[in-house]
């Protein structure tokens, strides 16, 4: 299946229009996909604390959580104009299943399909 | 009992001389208040760790960690010619006990029971 230049990918985005059925299967989608990493974060984060031992490990705690907040914030942008390409990025990561986004029209699922598979 | 003019304490602290049994009590007495805060800190973030249930009190927990890191570098700092002052406010808040500093010269503990009294 040919991919999209990314150029023509962002233009064609931004001319997107978005119904409201999709705007909420989109946002049930990302949402979910966020609360999900965010629970792990904090699993992560309370076995670290749990361990430590050492002031060091007090500071690498810290250095985890700075780190995955930079990490949560820049990928968690729900913006329509670059929303496919966010959630592309989910489904090849596992945060999204496809089934999920079920209900977005087609040329929209056929971004979000060629770049989880282009950028794996 | 009248207390040094900060100038005046400054430069007498700087021309101070420390013998080798001086800088053995005076670190050996930093290095533990500096232990129990570490201690303390770790104790502490492991509790709030413990806590987290929502994603807010995950980054409050950074936001923990990076308070007491600075203040914990800034309040720490072994230069003999701030020395005393840092062992004064030690003293204060009960991180070091006089005792611990027994074997300093009576010049230097003057400037650092004064300086704990004047800072109270």
């Amino acid at each position: 299946m040919a991919t999209l230049p990314t150029q023509n990918v962002y233009s064609k985005m931004r001319d997107m229009h978005w119904s409201p059925k999709e705007r909420t299967i989109a946002r049930r989608a990302f949402d979910r996909a966020l609360h999900r990493e965010l629970e792990a974060t904090i699993r992560e984060a309370k076995q670290k604390a749990e361990r430590i031992k050492e002031p060091d490990e007090l500071w690498g705690l810290e250095r985890y959580l700075t780190r995955r907040r930079k990490e949560i914030d820049a990928k968690y942008e729900f913006k329509y104009s670059v929303l496919l390409l966010v959630l592309a990025d989910l489904v090849r990561e596992g945060g999204i299943n496809l089934d999920q986004l079920h209900g977005l029209s087609e040329d929209k699922l056929r971004i979000v399909c060629d770049h989880a598979q282009s950028a794996a």
